[in-house]
């Protein structure tokens, strides 16, 4: 199968989520479009990358397009470890975030360099000093990181992630982050986000 | 011009603001690549989209490069105002960041259905029952609304953003929004960007 791009990926993802809370057994490209915004086309291409025999007339049969994406995107069940850099007030609003609770992904981590924070916080994971990002990452086998240091940490911490071994980041700085290409990025800044959205 | 696809919009955003922290005076797609983590292939394509002469072999004109990107993305230094809909911990932390200060867009209002969240907050625009999102919306001509209500609100308040005529929505929830083409949707939900990053 070919390699699929970061935007497919994306579009993937939420069309997998889609799907499983549809109620019905088969979904046209045409219903997919009204009901993401994705144009018909850019959803046909998607699912061309996937390992399914569609029904262009009759719609996809949801559960074998379901699980051709399980498949190709190697979306697993199984538990994967993720930390916190950064508990300013974003960082502490993620520590008790609940969005990730029937989700594979598991918080274990939180690191901030400001020692007061990480002993005054409450949390039901540990809480670390900036200093000991790579024992506890190597220690507990830590895949992925949430990034929200501020700004000017950025990109130093990114670094220190990467080169401890961290797979991806999740970039809520909107710093435009320099690391190797094994380590991926997902920039979800609020500025980012909202000059995507003002973009002609 | 032709219209530009939503993936190419969001790197050339990144790239905009890349080169605003750039010293030099020119920069190739390889070095951009190495900075970025985005191939010279997909960053040319990018590019080609833009009206610049480049300089395959020279490099593109740093700031010829910006003014182009600028131009096709309307970028602008308006000021665009946005709202705050959900204020649980996450909006909390919104209403406090100064990720936007030096940028264009402005939070005027905030919103929640729990009025004893929006009478006890403290913050420097006023805060709203969602009753009254739509009044608000229309008088202050709000036009980005950033999407922090709890996952099974999500979709139902976003279908009311849309009505009254918000333009773009940051959706920090982990629902796939189904709202009019009128109305832009990026997705920034921790999960689906864990899931993306974690898609093989």
């Amino acid at each position: 199968m070919k390699a699929i791009p970061g935007p497919s990926k994306r579009r993937l993802v939420l069309l997998e989520r889609l799907l499983s809370g549809c109620g019905k057994k088969t979904i046209t490209s045409v219903e997919i479009e009204a009901l993401t915004g994705c144009s018909s086309a850019v959803i046909r291409k998607d699912i061309s990358l996937l390992d399914v025999c569609c029904g262009a007339s009759n719609g996809y049969k949801i559960a074998e397009l379901k699980a051709a994406i399980v498949k190709a995107l190697n979306l697993t069940q199984e538990r994967q470890k993720c930390c916190i850099v950064g508990l300013g007030k974003l960082g502490q609003a993620l520590l008790e975030s609940t969005e990730l609770e029937s989700s594979p992904f598991q918080i274990v981590a939180g690191f901030d360099s400001n020692v007061n924070r990480t002993e005054v916080l409450r949390s039901v994971f540990p809480l670390h000093p900036t200093t000991m990002l790579e024992s506890v990452i190597k220690t507990e086998h830590i895949k992925y990181a949430i990034l929200t240091v501020p700004q000017e940490e950025a990109q130093g911490t990114a670094q220190k992630l990467s080169s401890c071994g961290i797979k991806g980041i999740v970039n809520f700085t909107s710093c435009v982050l320099t690391v190797p290409k094994k380590t991926a990025v997902e920039n979800v800044s609020l500025l980012t986000s909202l000059e995507t959205l003002s973009a002609n």
